[in-house]
């Protein structure tokens, strides 16, 4: 086992952490620990929601979220000899939760407080509980399915400079004054509520590591919320980010100082619940080098990555279709979110074939290793996107092949609801 | 060899071909073939453009490509006892190019006429020649890139009842008249053009089968284009509807009428460039069966597929990651077209670093089994998508960690422009 | 398609052939056809038999076959420039049945007319009747199997030196001198025939393609039998070496003078019922190239391959195991046959669970692409070998988990049988 | 993580560890713990040597090694309510080595003491040390390899009952009093030594776990060695019962009684060095089940298992081919061990062009997830046996196509020796 560089306690208050959580990207946050350039060690996390979430029945702490402090971050770490233009290579060598602690948690987020992909559909806070055995997830609020994780952190960033920070605080601002109609591929004038379009900086539950409180409150005004993935990585959830891959992340301050977290035992391309991988605490292995002026030399603008060679391999997919109509019968222009949405949609009301609930079908599609493809992009004004459900990872036929009329009729259990 | 029920011939014009070319969607069109449930059969198919593209060097056929009639495909195939409310049942059992007609092609449209995913950068016709040897695809025009391909027929589709027709009219109409607005994900005020948002009925070189010449002038006012996907599946171009798939499309009109064509022999996900698998003329063979009132009983809107065992399967990837913020520095509200671009763009200038052109990027992005993923949709304002290049099927090292300064000197050929 | 190099007639007897079909290796067979390295070409290919077997119910062709003159192959393919001590190297691009007759069979060889692995079990001559719908094979006399072939030749191989020729016809000489003690794995005291250890060259209906009558004559005494792989490859019997392999063999005489057929449509590995896989006849569309000097410089004794990248892929196996003990109780030592053989035999008793006669199985496991693997060969006296059956090759579900009892009583059709 | 049922220390002697080690299989052996079906638990293993070798850099503790007391294995396991004739379910839910013990050895026995497969071209002791990062191995005695490990027990075995170890007694004396000629595949008049052809009960140093002191006595002349797997599965050294698999053992004695160990990191098919997996020593999380009566109901004689959809999948491979001629040209009759051996050899040599030496190809050999298939075994007398290399798993480029004349120079470190 590596060197612990970061602790956590899943049972500690925030502020009672061994090492300080850090909750929002910001240049001068100062490094909790710091690496040299091929060295291997272990950084603990969080769940990205620090604990709020209990292993319960009841779906009163998601209802009762407080959105202002996720996520729960684990670093800055420095990478010694890391300069601005240089890329960050990190190893991922393995993770997974902690030996006492298997268990993992999936919500929908209220309609009032995050809402969700498809929160129009679902607006109540919902909760399922997963067990881990294992390489295997299964959960007592969805009967009869059990599936091999592909666990992965849905978080690792660098920090970004002063004028990158200030980039992309302006850029959100301008989203933001551009007003609803920038929201597209909803029908405006049945839209009941108005989602944010970006969260600008929130001073309100700022933790920003071990920096003094007077810079904090400097700080506050200006660090990025760590909830969009941008030029440094970060929130990318990005499933294949898994055991053995290797990525490569543009450094903008001395030393890269990078941030982990947002620990996900599976997901399914898009997380489309918002809190929607299964969440977990744990521990990530990870091994570190650079490539110096690799900005430059490699010339891309964002991240990349190799996956590893053992994400689940399945070979029986069920998979559904959806295009830039939208469930009013409203046609939209070559929009991709309206295709997901629907392929979505039309693979929860298929999985009700076999006696599952819409919701639990919004929570599988959410944590499965589902596969979410644009297909064609091209074909206005209709772009296809398909999303394809592994059979494997159900005890149960749901072949389209062998759907009887009776399948629906069984009992598949039922997701945590408030009280 | 199963009995051919629909023929054509690559070397005759539009209206001298064996059965007749049909381009629109429209529920009269008389069936070309007719055939039971559980029979197999072979359909043949022009090229989309119906034979307007030539095995040469200069890109001015696609530069002067009449577009209105377009897709030239082969049908209507009627299946004994469809009724409405029934799901057509397709196993695609085997495709190819003509054995004497071993070749494709991929174009750029030009930004006047037709355009593409990445149109503002590339604006200009441009055209790959590709020879077929077996499996593999490798291009003139290229150098250093041979692949399995992983063929698919871009469009099957069943005939929609006149009021599904007037449905998508309507629906696509209100879209044109939102106006240039509706387009999401570029920056209005710098835009340089508008592309048309839908393609609404155009009588001009329509094609309906053998429907009566009186019959027609009436059908050509409200005949579908076939460009978007829609309720009946028609032009999805998903790449893994390949050999041993089995789709499930829902029947409209008695008999199914079912219509095929645009076969690919390669095709990334997206299809970005437009004219943009590897476009092909040749044969699919095909066996059929009915799930009756299968629409109710799956209760899903749109067609459904299980993939065959086939598909190519490389474990090395190069992963780019794009996020929603333009190339202007626009930021776009959690819009997954944005986040392909920005992949997609990245892609191509990686690929710059061995040598590539960037309109040769562009062209292997629409052509190499790249998969292209919806990471994350949640994470207002950026979704995450993700572009996955194989480095098998390139034939020289494109790995980052190899990745030396000389790379790039290096001449991989030229794509094939006008004159 | 690429030029035809090499044709047959499947309707013609084997004297009528348009090209000269030969069944032994010798040095002195005149080339049938001369290409070039890096040409691409077409080999059309009889079956293994030489239309001996016919596409009905009977097992009659299977048990008066008559195997001195099998196989019938196609060649010898000159590829100019090649000298002894070079390697060839042969892309396999593409092959398949004949489009009008795109059957195939395979046959159990009675216990006195060539036999097979489990002979003792399966003394009497059956035939099973493969019918292909594009990628994929059933058959009307095992039901509810339906699979995508891994279709690949049996035999490809370069001919020998004088030299290398007698050295194989003395090696096995000696082996046939050895005696019945040489056949290890069996309990010779129970066993009641004795299989011939080896084939020496069999004057008797001998082909040498065009060499003329006088030479022939002489050759015959000497020419190899084309039963077993030896130092130039031949009849391999690999089911991977599929669509876009590519081959490396050494060259002993000028010319290389490569024999070709042997088509499988499908194979699990072990071929064990001898004509056991999926036999067809067909065409192979192949590119030659050459790797000066190649044998000193690769270093190493037999042929090599790299797999290509569409053999079919499954992710649900049940996998039997044996040692080797065999059926009799008797002990061996580190004996990977025996092992094959138990675990054959358990893989056969499983699935008449399923309602399958153990023919049936016997046929599945020499068809199915089917893996056997060599798990330990150091644990004395006990070797271990696994045999993986995938379970998605069928249209029931043979789950050791959903066994019930009742699944044996299912009817699956029979095999053909000798009249 | 599961409750701990069985403990060991890898700093203790075998004498003193926490719970008692067993190396026998004997009916009468008291279980060490007992679980309830449907139970998930935890057991602690040391590496099959019992902490003989040592993470260092010379041989001499492979050398030296006492053969007599292994494998120090762990159990047994009480199942309540197993009964003779019942199947014992077990899932491998996870594994690994214990977080402050990340390295494994592998070794090449002495000629003189244990040997190996390839014991005549590799007759001294030698050892690999490899450390453990993640899900990545990688060895300071072999440079530029580094490749995920496919980490399995070797070991998982049911009790025999006292019929059936008298049988097995039997059986494999009778094997050793055939003498010398009952090793196939060698040729004995070159031989230089002749190994044991199977191992008959051990007195010395003989571990029964807690059975008391005077039935020890007796219970050693009969307790089988763990080096054979035989009907309980045992040492079955199968790479593919990975994380995520299922295993179904046969039920001998009340209890079912099983016993567990020998943990590999990862191994190639085959284990050919005999010490020859990664060995190491670490935890396995499992869960059991019973399917009552179910050797009647399953009806096959031997264990049988599904895999996990974890494996590491390479899509490069180089595969050799081996025939069952030997090195002195001596062809044997149908023998798998012969083509295996030949295709190792070939191997060796082939990777002695990228500069490792013949030893560290054959501990590559013993240690990769190599595929090593039994292609044809019909072709008499020649079967043919693939070996399938995984390029991925070097960090040089070892493609045949690229091979020049200089990789062969380069020095790629030395295995540990003996002084």
């Amino acid at each position: 086992m590596p060197e612990t560089v970061f602790e956590v306690d899943v049972d500690a208050d925030i502020d009672e952490q061994p090492d300080p959580i850090v909750n929002r990207w910001h240049p001068d946050v100062p490094p909790a620990a710091s690496v040299e350039p091929g060295e291997t060690f272990r950084v603990e996390q969080l769940d990205w929601t620090g604990n709020q979430v209990h292993n319960d029945d009841s779906a009163n702490d998601i209802r009762d979220m407080r959105l202002d402090p996720n996520h729960h971050l684990s670093g800055p770490i420095e990478v010694k000899g890391a300069e601005p233009g240089d890329v960050l290579v990190v190893d991922i060598l393995d993770l997974g939760p902690f030996p006492d602690n298997e268990w993992g948690f999936t919500g929908i987020f209220d309609l009032e407080n995050g809402g969700g992909f498809l929160t129009d559909h679902f607006p109540e806070a919902r909760k399922v509980i997963w067990d881990f055995d294992g390489v295997y997830a299964s959960s007592r609020h969805i009967d009869d399915v059990r599936f091999p994780g592909l666990a992965h952190p849905g978080i690792i960033g660098t920090a970004p400079s002063h004028e990158l920070l200030d980039e992309w605080n302006e850029r959100e601002q301008a989203l933001i004054n551009r007003g609803p109609e920038a929201e597209t591929g909803v029908n405006h004038e049945t839209r009941e509520d108005q989602p944010p379009l970006a969260l600008p900086p929130e001073p309100n539950e700022v933790l920003l590591g071990d920096m003094s409180e007077d810079e904090v409150e400097d700080a506050a005004e200006k660090a990025a919320r760590t909830i969009p993935p941008r030029e440094n990585a970060g929130n990318c959830d990005i499933k294949n980010l898994s055991r053995g891959s290797r990525v490569y992340i543009p450094v903008f301050v001395e030393g890269a100082n990078f941030i982990v977290g947002d620990l996900h035992f599976s997901q399914g391309d898009g997380e489309i619940t918002f809190c929607g991988a299964i969440e977990m605490a744990g521990f990530l292995d990870l091994q570190v080098d650079l490539i110096k002026n690799g900005v430059e030399r490699m010339g891309t603008d964002y991240a990349m990555f190799k996956p590893g060679y053992q994400d689940p391999h399945f070979s029986e997919y069920i998979v559904f279709e959806g295009y830039s109509v939208d469930e009013d019968g409203t046609q939209h222009y070559k929009n991709a979110n309206v295709g997901l949405r629907r392929a979505c949609l039309d693979a929860i009301d298929y999985l009700t074939n076999f006696g599952y609930t819409r919701e639990q079908g919004y929570f599988l599609l959410s944590t499965l290793p589902v596969e979410s493809r644009i297909a064609g992009i091209v074909d206005l004004p209709n772009t296809c996107v398909t999303v394809s459900v592994p059979q494997e990872a159900f005890d149960i036929d749901i072949d389209p092949d062998t759907l009887t009329d009776e399948a629906g009729v069984a009992d598949r259990g039922s997701v945590a609801k408030t009280s």
